[in-house]
């Protein structure tokens, strides 16, 4: 199978794109990775790598989009780009399972939904990141971002694809669904997830377990949580800010309360390595834009090499898993059961 | 002035609320708290107190509001409950200033603007906590869940409340307000936030620095962050949640990993503990009900002594303030502007 790789896009390319995507390789010996971007840039790179020469291949792309440009508008007119030429790549290739890049959200979002087009049926794709949960199981939020204004509708496909992506991701059966409100009882919620909630309990195909409280988010309790891209952002970043803020806190704290606080620091060091490392939602993969043709993964902008790697197997997994085929039938089935009803 | 406080809202009445009440007069001889509630409860826990006399009245009332009652339902019915009785106090009682409950939110928030009343011009009273940040200035949040469904108009309205608010409780001259959205850039936003932030733009007579990422919420670089109810409930909920996921994280680590990091543990405790007092946002005092007559404060319904001494001096200070008379100026002038501009 061939993953695509944006080797320009996110802070630290080409350097550790390049590295991750390679390292990928070894892993398995039937992956071909496809670096797309700037050969002046990426041979460099490559040169210093050992690999088996057969399992990476390149494509030249001498531009790349960056952050501050209008994604819409970069997609149309930068043919010449790594994005561009990377979804062409993705739509054209023998055996192209999916791609991965670290660049601009917006472009990479805009780019998948005009170049890799949108699963007939769905009515939005949506992000989907995997986040880290205190039991450890970890919890796919969707939508985190590409959706800020969203219909009822919305979210239901949201729980379809999130549970198809938790299926195979997670290794749950029955994927629990809960949906993003402001107290875990059946009567909280505004408009929108009022609406939302009899959509999900009324659909037989996924298991609604109710509201979820911000708070219970993380719990482990949740193996899909969905809402609204605005709404999940917020939650996704106010807990990002915090766990932040906590270690900071901490770290202050040590350097600051005198010698007793600061060997206790040095002992406790592993431990404060495994919080970070079990909080690092990044470490994982990337998030996953559920709704496309084909597997769009999009890892940390400020991804290195580890992160990269994981974000190239963890998109071979969902190709190989056929996730697109999974959410089409998800959302068949219940057009099916509508269809029926009237 | 007298401060009326709900002997019998919290998960720790009336022990707890009674004590932390008394305990408030002891710090200003001008202050008397008016304890509401059932008698046959509270007297015995006030025979076991000092405190001077005078300053302590009881108003006996035989009924409680629980949090499974309909709200609207038990404030229109219940009438001899602690809460109807305390807002009856609150509306009659000579130089009653403030009103401190640790009951159901839902039942004071209906109470306050049933029996209290909306300050004319304000479009929707507000929940607005206090919440800690990383460099220690302390930060309003408003709405935090009293509107799950809002217009642009209730947003500036939130500003301008929440502004007086910070102007008295943070001591700060010109309170930098941030809209929050799902990134820091003007054009991040859904639909509502994109219409509030042209309101807050325009309005001259609040600071307002832009749109703030959930992730800065808590960075001490705002002072003021408003929102939907809904919104605003998440982005506390995730934060809160996720500070107490590090926490356990950091203890599970500690008692897990060894002797060498039991006793880091050990040594770190006083730094652990410092956090967790600085990210304990009830410490120091409850939310306060924006854009009510008078100043209405909710304690955190699992409140200690503590808290309720800290919410009842919040209530004078407020109360002294006059944060009513302010709120009105403020949405009266936006008011005259507005009519100016036609």
């Amino acid at each position: 199978m061939r993953i695509i790789v944006d080797a320009m896009g996110g802070d630290l390319a080409p350097q550790q794109i390049v590295i991750g995507a390679v390292e990928a390789t070894k892993e398995d010996k039937d992956l071909i990775v496809v670096l797309v971007g700037d050969t002046d840039k990426i041979n460099p790179v490559l040169s210093g790598l050992e690999y088996n020469k057969t399992q990476v291949e390149l494509i030249d792309a001498k531009e790349e989009i960056t952050n501050d440009e209008s994604p819409t508008m970069a997609i149309k007119l930068k043919k010449e780009s790594s994005l561009v030429k990377a979804f062409d790549a993705l739509n054209n290739l023998p055996d192209a399972g999916g791609f991965v890049s670290a660049g601009s959200t917006g472009a990479v979002l805009v780019g998948a939904f005009m170049k890799v087009g949108r699963i007939k049926g769905v009515s939005r794709p949506a992000l989907a990141p995997l986040l880290p949960t205190y039991k450890g199981n970890g919890m796919i939020l969707c939508d985190c971002g590409a959706n800020v204004d969203c219909k009822p509708v919305n979210i239901l496909h949201f729980a379809i694809m999130a549970s198809a992506y938790a299926k195979e991701s997670l290794k749950v059966e029955k994927p629990r669904v809960g949906l993003l409100s402001n107290g875990a009882e059946d009567k909280k919620g505004n408009e929108l997830s009022h609406e939302a909630f009899a959509l999900l309990k009324e659909c037989g195909d996924i298991n609604f377990v109710g509201n979820c409280e911000a708070r219970d988010m993380l719990s482990g309790d949740f193996d899909v949580v969905v809402c609204d891209g605005f709404d999940g952002n917020i939650a996704l970043k106010s807990a990002e800010g915090t766990a932040n803020m906590m270690l900071n806190l901490i770290k202050d704290g040590v350097y600051n309360t005198g010698l007793k606080a600061k060997i206790g620091g040095l002992l406790l060091k592993p431990v404060f390595k495994s919080v970070k490392k079990k909080m690092d939602y990044n470490a994982h993969g990337g998030a996953c834009f559920l709704g496309v043709n084909k597997i769009v993964v999009k890892s940390h902008g400020a991804s290195k090499a580890k992160s990269i790697t994981a974000s190239v197997l963890q998109a071979r997994d969902l190709a190989k898993a056929d996730i697109p085929a999974k959410i089409k039938e998800g959302v068949d089935k219940v057009k099916i059961a509508e269809t029926e009803e009237k």
